[in-house]
């Protein structure tokens, strides 16, 4: 049987649609029929070349959402019960080794070094080939950890869960902050959205947004944040005036950092109270470069920073239920909708922060 | 009553010997007679005018060890107890409000920013006026945090336990590592060897210190240091060659910067495993600008920094509690004693690196 | 100056006005004009000789928000800023000794054991008198730890911030929980209402109420609960069927018991999850005896039992941070309000189970 | 080619040493010969029929210490590289799901309730039947954590890291206490000594032990017991007086019950101070029915009681790097050794408690 992916072959060229054959599942493998695949930042990058991680030939997409084609004898959800034909579901991403120092003896399995991506780091080459979620179908190894999802709901809200959603959802687990903390949060797109959200449920009482898009603050402010902040009408001195006469004149409790740039930590860390914590979760590319002053702005003030990258199954299912909770809320970062032979147009309004989030729609 | 301390005057000049006055006594005050102040590193930098916070004319002297020369009604010992004449004893060397945001509602009163310390912020104009400990006598105030000690040890010993004991102890409350983990220390001076010292009694399986001075590298041995670096003798690849062949390629679980410098940053966030620790204890005065590789350093490997300055009262406790336990190593830290007068001396071979710890004998 | 308190005499008789004198402030004392007292259901154990603590005679009243009537020199809020006459305000209940192995070495202020409550172990006869807030005036001593509060809400919503409120506040506190946790709250009084409110705001994903006052069991559904449980209508087995079929026959993730008798331990601790925390909030009075099989539902399950008792200034803080989230939500709370002079009908109220909870206003 | 294991047929009745085919191994399953097995507490009640997870026939043993005879394809150690015959190694001797809400959401595979143990849950019926260590082989299925350890120590001392051990080391990882505290350990059988030791080294400064038998007591003092306490020359009261009078009054900061005994819970809770842990690891058959004062004992006093059961491969590892700091000592606690055909004589001095730990030297 045959099926049809959107294949990157070479960098910054177009994908092209590819017919690839459907393989034999083995045991525990599961047969994925595509219902919805976010369309990444990430993704752009690796488009064109600049993540050092990308083989080639591969099918893009990290993020998504499927119904159950297939499924070769047993499969257990991770909450419990057996996987059937007809289901829809997510999975985490990831899937690692289970038996090194991270997986075993920390019991971090995100951290683990042989940790396998779909639609990043597993070429077309590498069996069952269909790996990645640009496509109609993908097949899940037999060590994916799998949920299952509300069927009445659009598919097209639950795609970032298991990216931009786990991985804030993997900074909150980092870093829990005691109710009624104050928190600033460094750039509106899908990670600073998801940080709204999370932090609102997590207790924090006031929540502060910076960033240029005025569309993107004012979805900030539907999720839950209390103040927002454009750079482009501000100075930052104002911000810092604006925040530390928010909170007594101390500064946030924690800063979060979901913008990517250099200058976020530079204009961040003074913004925090003596002990705060800045959680950098924003730099997706090299160059990070950025000067520190460790003295005046992370010793003397006893400052934590903590960096942040790809998540585990416990924060994809976090995002999960916490999608759940705001399904309607969550249905208005979907911004863009392409079918899946349309994926370029995609990932070129994604380029051009054109689309909060884009999703690939292949049926 | 007149008693003598030695005088901070003028920056860059010596200390001078004064005859102060012995005020009468308020409710729960102490009036301590020294047996012995520490002549802490951040002395020379007030000494020489490098610490913003030091007022002048000033009593120096932060750690001290001293006896009980007479108290104002009644006052008890953190531990229980009340004070009686004639007791050794240990304090806190910081005093906060105990009712602000960082005293009552985080419960961190060393974060408190009116926080007062002895020798460091309170002038000689500030009542009760004996306000440091480099002098024949100091008074406590009534909020003072105090400990009862051992009167068989030599009192120079636990002068280090209200600063960089305390300091130390600090970084491990804002950190604790599991049992079995490796921990790399920057700078074998006293907050190195306490660095030690705690992470061996808290679990560490390998302590390597890396370091220029081969005398202290060698007590970092006697303190349960695994392994010592020269500095002098390898370089920067051949260190990170060593460390990560002793943690199976990985890095080390903890690096714990105790050197004061851009350099070691730079050296030591490269020496972690994904999901490590850097604590930061030894930058004590401008500047620490350091170029930091945000995206490669800190966000891909989930890096977590710690800033730690100055330590509360539980840290103190557990700084004499380390001390307790191996009296006799801790005395090897004490390289030079000096009388009272010869505050100018102690200062000076502290300045050039000569002593690990030099201490004044009042008495 | 003369103002009026409800006085207790004498165990199990009626509460007697009784004009008391004003006293002269002292430095950083704070007289305060009293806008709303709790009546809390352990002032009923108070007023009935049941708890021990109790001393006679006695101003009841523990819960209490006031206006500012005068106030001796300078006094700090917690969180910044002086108090001036007029100003709303609330403040901790109890006042530790700040240096004491709680309070400095532990940091945990709320263990310490010369803890000051107002209104449970403060008799007329110790200064200033005015020591409890079933009166028109408290003083508050100087080391109290206040807050200002929102003027232009009704007052009487704030009180049980000060107890109800942070005692569930410290139990969550003693146990954080992950985001989408299930959490099982076993009575629906003020507590219950309490702990549902913070679950919810702290991301838990199921909250199922158990209780036997359909009234009450509503009102935690107002409040975010996603199920609830009448006792009356159902048996020990379907509950514990019904919180097994929401959690994949797991368990729940957390249980909090707010029912204060054996039987909840009894009926709670099978409701776990294997590595569950059960919260023990509720036991007020004695006795508490329980027949708890170790074996079975603590060691076998890897089972955490907290118990908590009162609380602190940062629980205080956490209570006033969530009722100002929904402070329409919070004055259903409140189902009986009073005048001073009908604090014995209020007790009444309290005692027979009519009333949630009472206030008096004095003015 | 063969091998002989001794097999339990009937509860109650002798082992029976029989001849078992070696089967062929499957991709990463690893074969290994059998240097020590140790003879547990538990394989008493398993061998008399009260543990209710045994299958029959079985091979008894959890724990055990061999050397790599044979391996399929390729198997990584947890820290790193290749196992090759001729290794000696330790593993964890439960394989966890990896897959479900334990596992994979909580990253508590200990948990895991589909958990697999050699030894214990695994019958001779179960492929590849070599499944436990009272045997001259062990078939180690391919998802079994393996560990490296040195081959120039005593294999017998190292077998308790995977039972005893690692219990004890999953017990402080549901518990850190601060540097400085004061441990009462209730028991000192080999989870009482493991107690002791791993408290020594993570910073407790006061450490009792109670128990009946004065040379197990001694052992513990050897391993770094500050006191112990025997309990057929002293009373409750006595001892109580004792740890009160060691800790200023206030009670212990944390209690270990190792005895498995619903009296040592009735003496242990009011050995607490205010605030402290309970950690109840020694009850490892039922009944343990205790009865409790949730008033008194543990909601009054803030009391935390965890029970802990089992343990997973970061506790091996920490019980490993424990016993590899002081091997001498922990050759100590071998106080008997049989061979492999004497296995029935070792589980008769394991009942009558004359063995603190026996071992079987198959070859």
């Amino acid at each position: 049987m045959k099926t049809r992916a959107m294949v990157l072959e070479a960098f910054n060229a177009p994908l092209k649609m590819r017919e690839l054959e459907i393989p034999m599942l083995q045991d525990s493998e599961v047969l994925v029929r595509i219902d919805a695949a976010g369309v990444c930042g990430s993704d752009v990058h690796m488009w064109k070349g600049e993540d050092e991680r990308t083989p080639l030939p591969i099918v893009l997409g990290h993020e998504g959402v499927g119904t159950v084609a297939d499924v070769k004898g047993r499969k257990e959800y991770v909450t419990g019960g057996a996987l059937k034909t007809g289901d829809r579901i997510l999975w985490n991403r990831g899937v690692s080794c289970n038996g090194c120092y991270y997986c075993a003896v920390l019991n971090q399995p995100w951290l683990c070094n042989t940790r396998k991506v779909y639609g990043i780091n597993r070429p077309l080459s590498e069996p069952p080939g269909l790996n990645g979620c640009y496509a109609e179908h993908l097949v899940l190894a037999a060590s994916t950890d799998i949920f299952k999802i509300d069927e009445e709901t659009d598919p097209a809200i639950f795609v970032s869960a298991s990216c931009s959603g786990a991985t804030v959802a993997h900074a909150f687990d980092e870093h829990s902050f005691p109710f009624g903390s104050s928190v600033v949060i460094q750039g509106p797109g899908p990670l600073g959205v998801y940080a709204v959200a999370f932090a609102r449920h997590l207790g924090a009482s006031d929540i502060i947004v910076t960033g240029g898009s005025e569309n993107r603050l004012q979805l900030c402010k539907d999720f839950g944040a209390t103040a927002v902040l454009n750079r482009r009408t501000s100075s930052i001195e104002e911000r810092k005036e604006f925040i530390l006469g928010r909170t007594g004149g101390r500064g946030a409790d924690v800063v979060i950092e979901a913008a990517g740039d250099p200058s976020a930590v530079h204009e961040g860390l003074p913004l925090l109270r003596p002990g705060g914590a800045y959680l950098s979760i924003g730099f997706s590319q090299p160059p990070g470069i950025c000067n520190v002053d460790f003295f005046k702005d992370v010793v003397r003030k006893n400052i934590k920073i903590q960096g942040v990258w790809v998540s585990g199954t416990r924060h994809t299912f976090q995002a999960l239920k916490l999608i759940e909770r705001q399904k309607e809320l969550f249905g208005k970062m979907i911004t863009h909708r392409f079918r899946l032979e349309e994926a370029n147009k995609a990932l070129r309004v994604m380029e051009g922060h054109e689309a909060l989030k884009a999703v690939l729609i292949p049926w």
